[in-house]
């Protein structure tokens, strides 16, 4: 499919990108270009064939495609290193998890002579980092594509998703900033809430809290446990969407406030009753399964 | 350690309180009260020996062991019966999940001449009935047990809990309270919150978010799945502290929201990389195990 594939950044989800693209021999060649030690010391232990470089310079003059797999805070440092050495026969996509803010700064910042066709894969854990990544991390989930001009680039970037196992889907960056504002930067931000919403009563009832966590708590703390700069950097950029969405979601909360102020029975339950619908259609979209879950074996 | 027990309200738990005291031996015969047909049909299947009663009248006064599985709501119309058939050697306990009621409801409801040792067993799930019941549901969790004048009869029922694999601990019925409301009751009535949320957004922006819930919303979709007439209970029982732990989460909303406007890195970030603390905590407590999750296996 490729010649020369390079990933910016390979942590959790540029190193499972790498796996998926070795076993399934995307490339002849892979470079990599990471400045952790620690992490570089991760990826040599994957292949002898990857090719780990210390800068972007004109070594880099031959990738065909390039995969930024970076924090997105980091994205303005990488391109106007693409825009010197690259060459207008390749393709660049990215993996940020949101999308307006790409899209205007590859408009202002990159070579026009370029082409940065962005994706987005729902894929990921709470996790960090190329130890814990998996060839097997994309397979049979989404993987966001966005419409460009050069058809011919686009459908090129899809076949390369769906062949390291993702579904790919064609959407426009307002659509998805709006969705996964909703699906997935409102959930991060209440797990973070929850989290440090215990910290506070904990200080201030001086009561021991995380040794009951098994009640509930414990499963926000893993969402909350997700990397700082990653969610910085969606917070932040995401700002009008996921403000919309916290406004929405205190709105709510104050009328299940008022519901059990009031002993609402019928309103409160109409709203118990009707959550579980969402979670049907959530199984019924295999987007997970009806194993119940009794909390993780601990034994 | 009894010669007959009779457990009322056998779903999820009930059930599997049965089905680790006939696995423990606990007791030479088993009864349980139950209405519903169809758990009925399945508590059958769980063992030849269970006696089931249609009704609590004097078949039952030669009980030594009651456990109250009901939602709470049921409680107070378990309560005549009780007094009616019971004898004085006789210990009973719930496994309600919120305590100051309880509490009031057999001070003013129980006959004098009965024991009524409450029980708190910190295990569940989402899935409701006797079909999801388990022998091992209580191994190495946390089973709160209540303090009582009677310290024999409390001895024996925290021997009961530890011979079905509990950790047993001492609580006063008011710190129970309180702290569930932060590790457990808060973080249900977020889920149920979020979801809500999700709902209305789609309906207001006529997207499809539930396609992609995989990045956050799947996880408190489980939760949110949970039993309406058991949540409904909990949060008017705990209506007190219920609502100031709302409170505190919608002030530390409020301020998470102004960190985002304000694109206010530092204090940001410190609260992120704080709850990876809280994290860090349940895992040394062994409240959860530190795999990572990347979402069950599809597949």
């Amino acid at each position: 499919m490729f010649k020369n594939i390079l990933i910016v950044g390979c942590g959790l989800i540029g190193s499972s990108i790498l796996r998926a693209s070795i076993n399934k021999k995307i490339s002849k060649n892979f470079f990599v270009y990471e400045k952790s030690k620690k992490n570089i010391r991760e990826i040599k232990k994957i292949n002898k064939k990857i090719i780990i470089l210390k800068k972007l310079d004109n070594k880099i003059s031959d990738i065909d495609f390039v995969i930024i797999a970076t924090p997105m805070s980091q994205y303005e440092r990488v391109i106007p290193h693409l825009n010197k050495h690259l060459s207008e026969k390749s393709l660049i996509t990215d993996v940020g998890s949101t999308k307006e803010n790409i899209s205007k700064l590859k408009n202002n910042s990159l070579s026009k002579s370029l082409d940065w066709i962005m994706s987005h894969p729902i894929s990921g854990s709470e996790v960090s980092g190329p130890k814990y990544g998996s060839r097997s991390l994309f397979i049979n989930k989404w993987c966001i594509v966005f419409s460009d001009k050069n058809k011919i680039k686009q459908k090129k970037l899809v076949n390369f998703w769906k062949k390291i196992g993702s579904k790919v889907i064609i959407m426009d960056e307002k659509v998805h900033d709006k969705i996964f504002s909703i699906t997935s930067h409102l959930p991060h931000l209440i797990a973070y809430n929850l989290i440090k919403t215990a910290q506070d009563f904990q200080k201030i009832q001086k009561k021991d809290v995380i040794k009951f966590s098994a009640g509930g708590l414990r499963d926000f703390s893993r969402i909350a446990a997700s990397n700082e700069i990653m969610w910085r950097d969606i917070f932040f950029n995401n700002k009008k969407n996921v403000i919309n969405a916290i406004n929405l979601f205190i709105k709510n909360l104050k009328s299940f406030k008022k519901n059990i102020e009031n002993l609402d029975d019928k309103t409160l339950r109409k709203k118990l009753v009707n959550s579980k619908k969402v979670r049907q259609q959530i199984l019924n979209l295999k987007q997970d399964i009806a194993k119940p879950d009794f909390g993780r074996d601990l034994n």
